[in-house]
């Protein structure tokens, strides 16, 4: 045989492409941290007690070729037809220059949620026109930066209408005109708050008798109707108004702020976001000035930086779960940012005059196709709409509807002797026409004077984005150097390692994005037949049973759209297993001090009593504490949520203890997964004790962040929990729902899908043991420079370590002039003071490359030193490089009398000379934006000024 | 009627998308221009006599939305089938991180030819690869940047041969087993060059009877054979061998350097490049040191920059057709730099072990077909092959042929009774087993042990592609951010306009780009049966009916790849019209001393002498010198090439007396289309007297240029000159052909059309009008502080204006310097000393906006005020920003000691202070590199040692 046969593997993605380190730099690595191999440096880290038995086995993997190909063909078992069904949902254009430079550019879609202002001007400014665009189009003060779903959007503003009104009662009226998923989630959510939910007509609410009231606009069967009166008649009542609007609508239709509402919400998903099955898509929430302390999500501000220029950032912070904890009224905390800041684009592409004439001619074609009807012989109504007709079909209702299905087109099924039609930006006429046919109508759509059937009392009559930016040239020219100056702007994961504890940045690989975009997926209605969608429920299903292989759980629940919310939902499964074993008393949640913020949020949105359980000195759970607590829950302990590896970077070997100390007292075990890319083939959370878990497939499962969201946090949970698992409108169930779509965010679960078919059992688990490594090499390399707290057996961390900067307090040195100062170094800072304050979360993960980890350690061992020099008096403790971090190209062009050279301010160890990060602005002042809350693009002027 | 309609168009492309200014803009720069209107601007710089009569009318224009419609349905009308055809195009795998982050992305394809390498660095490295890549796997000292296909390298080679060998002879031998359309078009271009051709087997060949020869490795029915002997006995003959090699096989294959081959060539298609119907890929050509100063193409080298510090740029160039002019003897202009790039990722993602276990596998498939056939009874050859066999089938041949049809696999045709397969790295086992059932063989694809069937002479024993850049970390993050470094480096359209007079470098829609990745058009072999590629013919139909409509030309050949080939194809039409009528002694050609550098290379190609015609001091055609060329040619006068507008960029209202002096002594006119983004819509040079031209689809019609190449040069005809348009053997014709593949590089043509389809007649036209109008907008403003070289009637210029800086010269600055110094303002440099030394050629298009016309005005005038505080002696001559341009963050953190400031340096008037380019290298040493000619990877110490 005169070759050697080569060994290698070209297409090998788990060791080649997904995980970063070679078997060379791993071989290196392990020999810094003092392992003989990789299993040992496992067995060292991980307790026998908690691993699994048996390997991972997931079949054999496969090549990305082989991916796309398997892909391709279960795409293929989708059947793409025009969904005229509505219910807030909607086809729609994206932009091709939105699709190819945002939607599938890593510089946007990787990037981490901005709490690092100075590195993330780009997206902060893309996400203020998506809050400017709002609040114009609502007519109110201030909007956030987007929610999960319209559904859950809803039943964040009835909370806040419960915080924010000064009425007494309990009830919450909701117009039987909204969409049946925005009223099920809502209805989800009273309950375990003790709200009652009274679904009725607007006419018949009585606003003494509620705290709040929602009414969707137009209304889910298409009315169109001027709410003003009765919002005036609820404000009398000290109620508060809240309006489910559709955005689009809003360009022509009297504003949400002029019928005197105090809350609106929405979904922007046709602001040129694909239906996807459900999602996911940005919801809105805007309110008046005086609600806007007790709203939930993120909310960009503007500030000022260290030359006091404008900059962005995220307000009120303080507001958050993260922050408030057990005093946290919301869990939120994913948005979805990606998907806001196309929309955002997508308003700044039309602007308004786009927007509207969109709008017009939406509204023109529907009433050419209700002309058609009537001529035709049927019954429509309502009298005023939009886009959304109803028809009276009597006894037809069943045959249109397969005539529809015959032409390729989804109507809806209203009741059994009507139909719903909803035009949308995509509806040609030849669209028209078929439907026409659909109702034996022979016709052709070629009439096009236009008309229009909005009462003149619900036109709008004031201007909306009126800011610059959304009049700027349209040229696609001019466009495509807006978004991509702004992503030039932002530093994200493919520039820069992005070392977030508990937020697992990993790599989001290409071939695993690609089928996010193919029509198969991104174009199904959420609501379409079963038959159509056979490719979802293949991928879904097969999805549901390696996650349920990997976690060791019996069953799966994809309706969460964020981890939070995952946590919310394993908690109504747990609180309706105790319900349904008649144990409705049970209300209490034993949560260590040390948990995910969001725990706590959750726990109380669910009815529970958070009751925290100390943690010994080394950063465990105090197993002292824990039994006594549960003790004395007793009979009313309903569930613990615990962390593993704990939030502290570290395998406990007792979790196993606390599971069955909660068992013992009738409680269920929430583990929260958010570390499951430390356990991944080696240990199940199903298997040591836990109940249920949310798993992040944003963290673990390769979605990627998008700047703050999308996410999807399904929950897995033991056989005995599974009928309590989260229910739907469309799909059935017993329980209630979550989320506006019965399976969250579905257009990204071929993300995590294919993560998990080219990899294997064998190659994730390979991941989960070099994420160990990495975290350990960085641990080792930085050991002695910084002090790593709470390591486990061995002295190891897990995939994650945590550096003590409160040593260097005496010098004045923060963490956040740490933070800054690898921004210099061309990195994103890692997690900032949590789980302990004054301390950095350090979580490579397996994609990082020893190269990069070794720029990583080498420009924090230069940061430890410039600390030295602080701390030892080689330099002014307010004029230094960390003080003044970080360093842009207009220091380096001022006036310089600092006591360092510009080559040490710019180019210390680790950055890269010629492909250089530049921070677009200094250090951001957070206190004067918070001080002076500027929510809304601010005028071109402001700039001047500031520059000035 | 409560609304009032908005008459604005949300997905009006035309307008809105693509042309630059908004009409507010026009208002205002018509009224700096001093025109009444567009069209009264029109008038005055377009003469009356060559206006067309009547209105472009090409149907409605299309949405992005419809144009997206229409491309699926057209697409769907090609099916694609597993092509196992072979002749040198091969499926292959174009990973999926390249697609995205290369191929997909605006900042690789809207980039320029890297003659300014300052701005051009990351894609210069890129190339740099390329051909390290190709000089180590064919084991040949140098290489260049990219040819346009396998089968114009090999015709290169050829003259290449001719030039370089000091053999007398003037026959020139053809293997008979190379791939056909690699013969036609040798024997194409050896026709007018005087060459014989003599096509035979190899054991045949008389060295002495020959200049020199080439051979096809593996041959194209699968052959390999060891040249080293008959490679030996041509150079006894003072002959030169060339060797058209697979460079996949050459990663298993002894190289041709090591069989002594003086040139070798080849397509690196397969290196992940899809099929498109036959192109674009990217041809390669590597010879031996000794050829290096005759080789034809772009060779990128390594030079130094003003720090010392190692750069790259362009080297030798003045080898170069644009420089040569008369004594060029290769008329090659536009490359396939992209494609080349794309290959040159695919190699460094694979490094020498994957392209390896690629070529490993294909073999090893490759022998299990060939077993399975032998076993069941077929005899195939040869005994040694790689991935290419040959079947013997007998009176079957026809049936097997449709047996695989039904399989869904595209086999090889060979005369009457044979049958050819090529696999390829997509071949899976399900595709090896449907060939066997094609051949009524029933087998399972299962014995995998390796069996290899090349000789043990024929192994390659050399290491290749040792360079560190082959052997970095391929995981899928390392090689994600080293793209987007590289890309990060250059400065392309994507973030400012690049005014390149004659090059056209507009806007490259998304919405264009879009279908060129979609499966239907990009996985369709060039020979694939004509059923199987009824989208392509309509599209080509269409696309060319457009054509013709738009120049006034009666056919049009989409043959030629590049504006030069479009030349050299016109150019042998008109000879081969000619020759029909018994004209063949006609072989004058005119052409005016301002044409493209590439006019007398291609007249010269087509064996044309060249006599140049005087221009007049306003850089007209002088008409008298025009008349006595012409008169003394008489009747040997067989063309003229001109261009319209001219060079200048004035339309010249004598064209159509050129044209008729041209008709009247016999000859034909040849109109170079590069500058018909001034003419679409407003004037055909088809009616006003020419007889063909070419158009650069990469210019006027939307190709982005990816960085030089692709392009596409396809050429109109008046009805007399249709038959003599170029044919193919794969579709017949009179002619021969002049690219490997039928429609030249079909995968493109989508994007030209969908810029038709979009614009209509009216939205071209009014492009064409806004193109003036920046030029004139830029040429107006400009004025006073710049001369403005050659004005047409009423002082107007065309959609270009040549800016003089040769009055600059007594201060010592250069055009050079201004170049240099518009990267510190951001821009790429106009084209510089063309056609006139000393002079810039702006030609803004109408993509640009006002606004950014506005910025590049500003950093003109900003220049312009800092030559004379040179001239005028208030800053040194040889120590100012003009000289020391372009400013690096290096020397911003470096000692300063310049008579300017740092802001001065960096943030000069229309640089962007946020956002602004960095160069990642000072001034780039020309003289040096090509005193130090390096073209391949230097050694990485070599940047150690630059640096220190």
């Amino acid at each position: 045989m005169p070759f050697t046969p080569t060994d290698y593997l070209p297409y090998d993605f788990a060791n080649r492409r997904h995980i970063g380190p070679s078997p060379d730099e791993m071989a290196e690595m392990l020999n810094v941290v003092g392992a003989a191999s990789l299993d040992d440096l496992i067995d060292e880290t991980v307790p026998a007690s908690i691993r699994q038995a048996e390997p991972l086995k997931l079949g054999r993997p496969k090549s990305e070729r082989e991916l796309l190909y398997h892909m391709a063909e279960v795409a293929k078992q989708n059947t793409v037809l025009t969904s005229l069904i509505g219910m807030g949902y909607h086809d729609t254009v994206m932009p091709p220059a939105i699709q190819r430079n945002v939607f599938e550019n890593p510089a946007w879609y990787t990037s981490y949620t901005p709490y690092q202002p100075e590195i993330s001007q780009g997206r902060l400014e893309a996400l203020l026109n998506y809050q400017t665009m709002i609040s114009d189009l609502t007519g109110l003060a201030i909007a956030n930066a987007s929610l999960l779903d319209e559904a859950t959007a809803c039943a964040e503003a009835m909370t806040m209408a419960q915080r924010g009104s000064k009425s007494k009662a309990t009830a919450f009226f909701v117009d039987e005109n909204c969409h049946p998923q925005n009223i099920a989630v809502m209805q989800t959510r009273a309950a375990p708050l003790g709200i009652e939910v009274i679904v009725g007509a607007p006419e018949d609410l009585d606003p003494e008798a509620v705290f709040g009231a929602i009414f969707q606009y137009p209304g889910t069967y298409g009315h169109l109707r001027d709410f003003t009166d009765v919002i005036a008649a609820l404000h009398d009542a000290k109620a508060a108004a809240i309006l489910s609007a559709d955005p689009l609508a809003l360009t022509i239709l009297k504003e949400p702020g002029a019928m005197g509402a105090d809350i609106a919400v929405g979904s922007t998903q046709r602001f040129g976001v694909p239906l996807g099955y459900g999602g996911p898509h940005a919801a809105y929430l805007a309110c008046r000035d005086s609600y806007k302390r007790s709203m939930p999500g993120r909310l960009v501000g503007v500030s000022v930086d260290s030359h006091g220029d404008p900059a962005y950032r995220l307000s009120l912070q303080t507001r958050e779960q993260h922050i408030r904890r057990e005093k946290a009224t919301s869990n939120v905390c994913t948005a979805q940012a990606l998907l806001a800041v196309i929309a955002s684009f997508y308003g700044v592409f039309h602007g308004p005059k786009g927007l509207k004439a969109i709008a017009q001619r939406i509204h023109r074609k529907t009433v050419r196709l209700v002309r058609g009807l009537e001529e035709g012989g049927f019954q429509v109504e309502p009298e005023a709409y939009f886009d959304t007709i109803t028809v009276n079909t009597g006894p037809m209702q069943g045959v249109i509807l397969k005539s529809a299905l015959a032409e390729g087109i989804n109507l809806r099924k209203i009741g059994a002797d009507r139909i719903g039609i909803s035009l949308d930006e995509c509806t040609r006429p030849a669209t028209i026409e078929a439907v026409w046919r659909a109702f034996g109508i022979d016709r052709k759509d070629d009439d096009w004077t236009p008309h229009y059937r909005v009462p003149d009392g619900l036109i709008r009559d004031s201007d909306f984005m009126t800011h610059p930016v959304f009049h700027m040239n349209r040229a696609e020219t001019e466009m495509m150097r807006y978004m991509r100056r702004l992503s030039d702007r932002d530093l994200a994961l493919d520039r820069a390692m992005i070392p977030l504890g508990s937020c697992t940045m990993k790599l989001n690989s290409a071939a695993e994005m690609m089928p996010v975009s193919w029509p198969e997926f991104s174009k199904i209605h959420p609501f379409a037949p079963a038959d159509q969608v056979q490719g979802y429920t293949t991928l879904i299903r097969e999805l549901s049973a390696a996650l349920c292989t990997i976690t060791g759980y019996d069953d799966m629940s994809m309706q969460p759209n964020s981890g939070a919310q995952g946590e919310y939902a394993g908690l109504l499964t747990i609180a309706a297993y105790h319900r349904a074993r008649g144990d409705s008393h049970r209300n209490i949640c034993l949560i260590p001090v040390n948990a995910h913020g969001t725990n706590p949020a959750s726990a109380q949105m669910c009815g529970m009593k958070v009751v925290v359980v100390a943690c010994t000195a080394n950063g465990d759970i105090d197993l002292g504490d824990f039994r006594k607590k549960a003790e004395a829950a007793g009979d009313n302990l309903a569930a613990c949520m615990i962390t593993y590896p704990s939030t502290h970077g570290v395998f406990e070997d007792t979790v196993r203890e606390v599971c069955d100390i909660t068992h013992q007292y009738g409680g269920q075990v929430y583990l929260d997964g958010a570390n499951l890319n430390a356990m991944v083939g080696l240990s199940k959370p199903g298997e040591i004790g836990s109940d249920v878990s949310h798993l992040n497939l944003h963290k673990t499962f390769c979605i990627p962040h998008g700047g703050g969201g999308p996410g999807m946090g399904p929950i897995g949970v033991k056989a005995h929990l599974a009928p309590y698992l989260p229910g739907h409108p469309a799909t059935g169930g017993s329980e209630g729902p979550v989320s506006a779509a019965p399976y969250g965010s579905p257009s990204i679960l071929p993300i995590s899908w294919a993560y998990v078919l080219m990899m294997g059992g064998e190659g994730l688990t390979q991941a989960t043991k070099v994420a160990i490594l990495n975290a350990n090499y960085i641990a080792k390399r930085l050991e002695g420079a910084f002090d790593i707290l709470f390591k486990g057996q061995n002295g190891r961390v897990a995939h994650e370590c945590i550096l003590d900067t409160r040593p260097f307090a005496e010098a004045g040195i923060t963490v956040d002039d740490i933070a800054k100062r690898l921004i210099d170094h061309g990195f994103h800072a890692p997690t900032m003071s949590w789980p302990v304050s004054g301390t950095l979360m350090v979580e490579p993960t397996e994609s990082e490359t020893k190269a990069e980890l070794d720029r990583f350690c080498a420009a924090m061992l230069a940061i430890r030193d410039e600390i030295a020099d602080v701390a030892e008096g080689r330099i002014d403790r307010d004029n230094n490089p960390l003080k003044n971090a970080p360093h842009t190209t207009a220091d380096l062009v001022a006036e310089w009398d600092r006591p360092y050279t510009r080559e040490a301010a710019c180019f210390p160890a680790g950055a890269f000379r010629v492909d250089k990060y530049w921070p677009p602005v200094g250090r951001v002042d957070n206190v004067f934006g918070d001080r002076h809350l500027v929510c809304t693009c601010p005028p071109l002027e402001d700039y001047q000024d500031a520059a000035e």
